[in-house]
């Protein structure tokens, strides 16, 4: 924690900036957000030690990502949580706090508001929810009043109904899944569960974030402040967004580009059709609109758009260790027969180029007399080696080193053993792909095996994928998004 | 093994349908299918003991799997190979041989066959590989003196380029992961790799086979003559084809029209671009022919076509387990906000039906003093129940009293308590979800609590996919099968 006189300074300056009359949200400056992000002290109010309670799920995570700043816990039925001294009312602690999580119901909150009001704080992350996501009039009326009072009160709201800020660098994390390792990956989010699980995926990949924001009903701070800030941030190089709303259809758009032109934007939608735009209602009061309109501004801004989350983490996956590539020559090596001509088919259906085998390649083989020589192609059906000392690693290596290809795709189960290592060098991108199929297998060995190819394969920092498909897929968005950019 | 007296009747009875001219491939009885199948004693020409050499890879898997005719190893290197006599030749095996698996190269097939001829045997499986996929000219005409040799003989081929068959029921197998259980889903499949991938995933969603044939090459016994019989096989129920390639169209499209007339079958085609064709043309020395000619035979044969691997196995879980469904109106389950919005979406686009919640549900959900009655919908997401004791099991359970529902999908991650069973008695068809996702996890305890719901689904007769995508897809194919079918 900071020492309480520089802290004040700093208090200071910030109010002159999120004074009471912010109005205009799109000309909030980035240094707003920066102090959002980086509190000196966090209050949990409606905290509790009851493991099944909200009040724990709130706090239990910022204790065990050892949040760097204070932490104050309030809640007037305790006298102490989890061995941390709690005080009665927000009014109480001794030293300032920045940072209000409010799990405290609904009802409350304007009274919860009028005391942080009292205490100088800049920031309100509202987890309490049941507001205008329950579709009922009271409910939609008390969300406007909230935002007329903190308005009212140059304080600043993220949410309602979210899941907050998960920044790992500094400690701030909101479920205790969460990985500790900090990278380069900022996601905003307007669904918690979703921000929870890409980085909880994205790090079985050996890819971890900067900085998360779940920002649910977006009734002051929206999808346009949080990529508008990540779009600046030195810690962050891949931004990612699910959205099921925006408020504002032009400054979506302008941000988006501006964005799109600084760092590659993925970005998924939810609520797309009939059925998903009431789910999107019901989960963060989002009027999700037309999705041929959405597909065109995300599309036109240079944006690159997933279907769902499980290629929304392919392509961060692909963005994150592979260079720009910018042909789609790719050189395939598969593992049997059956699972060559399907992969063939593909990446061909994918939009990649499976070109014949190079004859130099052919002769390199000859000349180290591979009895397959004439006979081996691409997709290099490597089954057709058994019984030969040539393995996987051997034909990525030849093929690494001829310049006919742009890239390779490889499946590698249990055969990876692990001397190449593109990234950082002049290798070829290389794609891998490793099947999650453990779940089935009651085979402790072969999960253990999997594993341990996980992280050989994050190690030798090479991208890998469950399916062919999936990596082809990946390969082209890629590719695309390099050759737009000439 | 049967009496030897018995053994020659039966033999004799043979000789007169498989006579040294069969030619007409297409009016082959199921009769003589039926014996192939049925073999009374095995020869592995070219055994080994050697794990790493060919001859063992076909040997050591009928004795795991307890063949239960006469094993012969013949190898004229050995005096003994895994604790079983091996011969120098066939001729010297004492006893009747019906079947013979050659593992020799292949400039020694046609020695073979002629001591084959000299035994009487019936069908020789040729997993001996290298003939006219190698494309090499010499290697082509070698083929088609085999065949010539084989028809002038009396003895009908599989192969060459093969696994042969899988008949778990009788103990045949060419591999040792293969599962010993048998089910009712018969395959027919060009590449030998695919085969034993299929029977190994679908056992783990609790699916097993009948009958399994890598048929290779199909110099002799081709797709047709095994689809036929699978169509005409009490053991099977569902028939799965892996086809690269076929010899002749016509007989192809009518013999599939047929089978499909009596039982689902699901088709891929592997070789469907142009790289994929020339993978095919080299893995199996297939033609694989135009793409959209393929399609429309399929479709208007009233097959069931599947575009890779994961979508073979989806769908045959999906018939394996689900009764007919006519109609499309899914109630969905999910267990998050953001999964919610993404579930209705994919199931839309999937093209299912996801209705708005019955009135009568909510009504329902009143009168039992759930709290967010009037907020819940379809997809109902459970964590707005967060600390309301009503789970997964118990909106299941509301969802499939409803008649608005032809179906129900829930993603069931570790929340499946084991109460629903839905095959066998009147309740709704129910698709469950569970995401492949512990390759990545260190987590142990997290990979052996997927394996225990993976056992509870099975025990309870309930299809699960990894994702809400591929299971309303499959539920999609499903729907359309039993809707043509009125």
């Amino acid at each position: 924690m900071a020492v309480d006189g520089a802290l004040d300074m700093k208090r200071e300056e910030s109010s002159s900036i999120s004074s009471p009359h912010v109005h205009k949200v799109s000309s909030m400056s980035t240094n707003t957000l920066e102090e959002i992000f980086h509190p000196q002290s966090i209050a949990v109010v409606g905290a509790s030690d009851n493991p099944s309670a909200r009040g724990y799920a709130r706090t239990a995570p910022l204790l065990k990502h050892g949040y760097q700043g204070k932490i104050y816990l309030v809640n007037p039925k305790y006298s102490e949580i989890l061995g941390i001294k709690a005080y009665a009312s927000i009014r109480d602690i001794p030293g300032p706090v920045d940072y209000v999580i409010s799990c405290v119901p609904a009802p409350e909150v304007l009274g919860m508001l009028a005391d942080c009001s009292q205490k100088g704080v800049k920031t309100v992350h509202l987890y309490t929810a049941r507001l205008s996501e329950t579709g009922r009039r009271e409910a939609i009326e008390l969300e406007q009043k909230i935002l007329t009072e903190a308005r009212n009160q140059g304080i600043r709201l993220i949410g309602p109904n979210c899941m907050g800020i998960y920044y790992p660098r500094q400690g701030m994390a909101f479920n205790d899944a969460l990985p500790k390792e900090s990278g380069s990956v900022g996601l905003v989010s307007q669904s918690g569960q979703a921000a929870e699980e890409l980085a909880r995926l994205a790090s079985l990949r050996g890819v971890y974030f900067s900085k998360a924001i779940s920002y649910g009903n977006a009734l002051d701070l929206n999808e346009c402040d949080f990529l508008d800030y990540l779009s600046q941030d030195a810690e962050t190089k891949i931004i990612l967004m699910y959205v099921e709303g925006v408020k504002d259809g032009k400054r979506f758009f302008n941000t988006l580009r501006r964005a799109a032109a600084t760092k590659p934007v993925i970005i998924i939608k939810g609520g797309r059709g009939k059925s998903g735009t009431r789910a999107a209602a019901s989960h963060t009061a989002s009027l999700a609109g037309s999705m041929n309109i959405w597909e065109a501004t995300v599309t036109q801004a240079g944006a690159i758009p997933a279907e769902d989350l499980d290629e929304l983490i392919d392509l961060t996956v692909s963005f994150y260790f592979l260079p720009s590539i910018k042909g789609s020559r790719v050189g395939v090596v598969a593992e049997g027969g059956g699972s060559s001509v399907l992969a063939a088919d593909q990446c061909e259906e994918a939009g990649l180029d499976v070109i014949a085998l190079p004859t130099e390649i052919r002769e390199e083989l000859k000349s180290k007399g591979i009895p397959a020589w004439d006979w081996i192609g691409n997709p290099a059906d490597m089954s057709i080696m058994l019984g030969i000392d040539f393995g996987v690693d051997d034909m990525l290596e030849i093929m690494a080193g001829n310049q006919n290809f742009d890239l390779l795709i490889a499946m590698m189960e249990h055969r990876y053993r692990g001397r190449l290592k593109p990234k950082g060098n002049e290798l070829k991108p290389l794609l891998a792909v490793m099947r999650e199929r453990s779940l089935g297998s009651d085979d402790y060995n072969s999960w253990k095996l999997m594993r341990q190819m996980r992280k050989k394969f994050i190690a030798a920092n090479i991208p890998f994928y469950p399916t062919i498909r999936r990596a082809a897929r990946s390969a082209r968005k890629l590719i695309d998004y390099y050759q737009k950019r000439g």
